[in-house]
């Protein structure tokens, strides 16, 4: 699949649409999702023009998993529990929607997911929890 | 949460318990889920001390990545499909079960997994699968 430099998160990361950002750095973009399958559902993005982990440049793998480390424990921190789960979806058959790679992070177990793409959370309770990880991550 | 030297991963790793291997490199193992939560369920492993992913050194998050990269990607060759997913679970309140690090690594949604370690599946269908993916793997 080829690149599209108009999808949803491309025009994130270049600050064309908004989004409650938690993290960012020259790699890396870390943001809460506005359907979440669970409170405090964030998604995990490099700056990279990759549809599906298999075309992320080795350069931004650490990056990456350096992010989701920083701000995975934040938001267990955050969501005051003691574990979360990390998900990716490769390719609409398997799940992705928008074909730009990004890693969902959640503060619980897949089985506790809602549907995806289900119910539009309120900005207010978004923003609220983007500021307590934040606050987590100092 | 310690890392405890005797949990099976690492009676794995060490060469102590048999695994249906698909790759192996310095930094990493990958082989077949005996619990299969779909036909292909592969873990891939760093070989660290590490529960989960906030533990994991810097050094091995490129291997790991590399190694899911090269082998989700002769997982979807070796099923013939066009997509995979991860996904990885830190901390038992998030699912996890055997405390060394694993990410898992499936040919299809998430949504189409059976319930974690329900079913044990037959050893030569495990193997069969293996021995395709291999051959994908060059």
């Amino acid at each position: 699949m080829n690149y599209d430099v108009n999808n949803i998160f491309a025009r994130i990361l270049r600050g064309e649409l908004p989004a409650i950002k938690v993290y960012e750095d020259e790699f890396t973009l870390a943001f809460m999702d506005i359907m979440p399958q669970m409170p405090g559902h964030l998604l995990v993005l490099p700056k990279a023009e990759a549809v599906t982990l298999y075309q992320l440049p080795d350069d931004y793998a650490v990056a990456v998993l350096s992010t989701i480390k920083k701000v995975g424990k934040a938001l267990e921190q955050a969501m005051g529990v003691d574990g979360s789960s990390v998900f990716q979806h490769n390719g609409s058959y398997a799940g992705q929607t928008v074909p730009h790679l990004h890693f969902h992070l959640v503060p619980g177990p897949l089985k506790a997911l809602k549907a995806h793409a289900s119910d539009m959370a309120p900005a207010e309770d978004l923003q609220a929890i983007a500021a307590r990880i934040r606050q987590h991550l100092g």
